[in-house]
């Protein structure tokens, strides 16, 4: 059959656009830097958010929903914020449309006008921050551990299907703390629970560690990061965990008085992960042929196809392949029949692939007379033709088997595209040669990082289970105590 | 203890506001018209999504994400639908904001100023039906069964928690199909999920029926509502679906190669759900003393409170709560055990009364000794002492018997307030003295609809179930078919 997607080793970009498309993942809208994001994408998307969500609830945290809209004059009251947020805002300024008497059709009614604007909210610390004035009086009103289910928008001007796009789906949980300590820990957790998350639900390896000041959340006092890799060599920066100190307490006024009577400020942690992490998805395992999903994100586990010529044939594959979806779908595992008979198998083999459906089995009339099923795995693109019998535990065990091996793949990829750089030769060799990790000594210095920038690299993070390794910056010379990750990234 | 709610009888507008304020499901937000849901609040409509969720899948839906933002020219395209929405509309002018020279502060970019406007979504169909454009060539493609859980916003100058607010939740879905017939038949499918849920789970008797010509959504053919009645006599619109006919279609010119090779227009319908329904249980259920949630909504169905004096009874009553709490959680309920020191029994009685929890478990040292338990049901306010042994499985019945209670005093008090009315002197008498429904002969035309209006009450609907009964129009006196619902209404 004939391809339907760019090679990824000619033209990864136009690989990962083509597929998003052909698998029916998501497409752009009639709206500039807006995407639809298809069935077929959404229910990869409701299947992390329900696993992320049970993690949220299991360390405590309840949901709730604060409005799209912030005021203006909010922006301001902490200064980084509005510097990090102002350009890429999205404002209501009317309320009202009405008819256009000279033109036809209608316009914004001039006469509709708000006092202030309003901001379409691309985070929402300030709104929340401003709620929580109201929640928090005592150390008894503390903590409070809240998440959010939301969209929202950042006014992009390129953008890129799930990877960067003006609105997006999120989650941002926002904290409050009656100790540095306590808002520390729970950043830290919620760093871990979404590399927790992204290795063994996603199964992409990530290196969890600090941003620099330069990269930090405008607002924090220090920002924790995953980081992952792309098999083009490049870093995505999965899902990051905010120190806010007491930055937000002070900007909206929110004091408790502690155990010991003492009216002090509360302290603050927010932590969000996008439907970015779709993207990272597509980009971290699949192949030429199409998507490769981990078993357990999903959407549909295995698929059977009948295979048959004559529509005599069909009943007694029809009742074979319904029993054998029963017995499966009995295990918890996803599975569909596809009995459509206005497509050939080899088309639905085709569309499965580039679907990504970690399992496929067909049935023919030589199946149904040996009491075999022909089984094909995803991930490795290998076929067996097993026996019917005890077939159904024997896939649940291999969903586990394929999620650890791409898993394992992934991890392999990235060990071998992470280079201990030693010196900015080496550095400069990587970018330009080998892409993937640099794992090279900095002084901590703007200056140093300044030039790195000018590679198009940056520091990706300081991770935290970095070795202990004295050692000389690559850019200055001077002394260093232990390497930073570098690389391109989106 | 001190009465924290205003009576309903006395101020049932004040009451409902109490209740939700201090139940701690929602507050007003900074914003105006727009609403915080508290996480109490939002775990209910975590209920409701998932339950409507698993009713949409099951009639073979599947869920999807569509722009936040609607271009203004796309809203100009269907003449009603414009005319429904445009006074109600929040308009996106900017995408930047910057430094305040003058004054400080920051301020909208005069130089980023869209081409054209773009409005948040009120509803969906025009976007969607854009999309859908490009999905639809042939009858293979139909039908599209999607749906989609967002955020909309119709401005409005009057709000009220849940009931009206500017910003709300819902869901919205948005079907197209190949025949005029399956569309009628998915429009009447989803009005009867939507009353299937609002009785079976949330407790509340409706009646389903078709709006008037005049109260149908803007741009459908016709709409089907569901209506319920609320302790103080009016009535509430609580999910309508939509026959949209080809307007949709033709307004975005979306067509299909026919099975029989003919280009035809495509059949649309949209059917919604809001967070309104929070609001409805509420109204529907609850008492002077606080929230009654029926068991299948409630997101703490059973709550363990320990009574004890000293420190040192406490840790015999710990341990019998917590077997009786793994108990009970292992038959799937959900319950909490409440074993705050912070708290006194009594306050904690009243905290669960407030916040409507079905069944309140207490734990004393008399009870250890004698093998009993305290029972408190939230619906009736009785009391038991029954015996420990077996009874968890007693509890997961009582949860039934709630339900269906909850749902057999709404049903009675609803039949008690639906009134036959054969004169115009009837309908006033019921609107001014008794409240409640109206059932009354309606000649069809607008002028009679008119004049009912005029009473400040409103038809809700023409009854799906209605007998066949020839009379006469309460206002023009003219021949009927059959009797509709008349209501003041929320």
């Amino acid at each position: 059959m004939a391809k339907v997607l760019s090679s990824k080793e000619e033209n990864y970009a136009q690989w990962y656009n083509d597929l998003v498309l052909k698998s029916g993942l998501a497409e752009n809208s009639a709206v500039r830097g807006c995407m639809v994001i298809k069935p077929y994408g959404f229910a990869i998307w409701e299947k992390m958010k329900a696993e992320l969500d049970r993690m949220f609830k299991e360390t405590g945290h309840e949901n709730a929903y604060f409005p799209l809209f912030i005021p203006k004059s909010f922006f301001s009251r902490e200064a980084d914020h509005v510097e990090g947020f102002a350009k890429e805002c999205a404002v209501v300024t009317h309320y009202r449309l009405k008819n256009d008497e000279e033109k036809g059709g209608i316009m914004v009614d001039p006469e509709a006008k708000l006092e202030e604007e309003l901001i379409i909210r691309p985070t929402s610390e300030t709104i929340i921050w401003n709620t929580y004035k109201n929640w928090i009086q005592s150390y008894r009103d503390l903590p409070i551990l809240v998440n959010q289910w939301a969209n929202v928008v950042r006014w992009e001007m390129r953008t890129r299907l799930f990877l960067r796009t003006s609105e997006f789906l999120w989650q941002e949980g926002h904290t409050a703390h009656a100790t540095e300590q306590e808002a520390i820990d729970e950043t830290m957790q919620m760093v871990r629970v979404y590399a927790d998350f992204a290795e063994r639900f996603l199964g992409i390896p990530v290196i969890a560690g600090y941003k620099t000041e330069s990269e930090k959340f405008a607002g924090a006092i220090y920002t924790l990061t995953i980081e992952a890799l792309m098999q083009d060599g490049k870093a995505l920066q999965a899902g990051t965990s905010h120190f806010l100190g007491q930055n937000f307490a002070r900007a909206f006024d929110v004091q408790f008085t502690s155990r010991e009577g003492i009216l002090e400020h509360v302290w603050a942690t927010s932590w969000g992960m996008t439907t970015r992490m779709i993207g990272a998805l597509v980009m971290a395992h699949s192949d030429n042929n199409g998507l490769v999903l981990p078993p357990r994100v999903a959407p549909i586990q295995v698929v059977i196809v009948p295979i048959y010529k004559g529509s005599d044939e069909f009943p007694a594959i029809a009742e074979a392949a319904r029993k054998l979806r029963d017995e499966l779908s009995g295990l918890g595992i996803s599975v569909k029949f596809d009995d459509r008979d206005t497509h050939k198998p080899g088309w639905k083999f085709a569309e499965y692939e580039l679907k990504g459906v970690p399992v496929r089995l067909a049935l023919g009339p030589r199946d149904i007379e040996n009491g075999t099923v022909e089984l094909a795995r995803r991930d490795t693109m290998e076929k067996k033709v097993l026996p019917r019998e005890g077939i159904a535990p024997r896939i649940l065990d291999l969903l586990e088997e394929i999620q650890e091996a791409i898993y394992g793949k992934a991890l392999k990829f990235r060990n071998e595209n992470t280079h201990r750089v030693d010196t900015w030769e080496e550095l400069i060799d990587v970018l330009d040669n080998r892409g993937g990790f640099a794992l090279a000594h900095w002084d901590g210095t703007n200056e140093s990082e300044e030039k790195i920038s000018e590679t198009k690299a940056t520091i990706r993070c300081l991770p935290l289970h970095a070795e202990e390794e004295p050692g000389k910056c690559i850019v200055s010379g001077k002394p260093s105590k232990g390497r930073v990750v570098i690389a391109k990234a989106y």
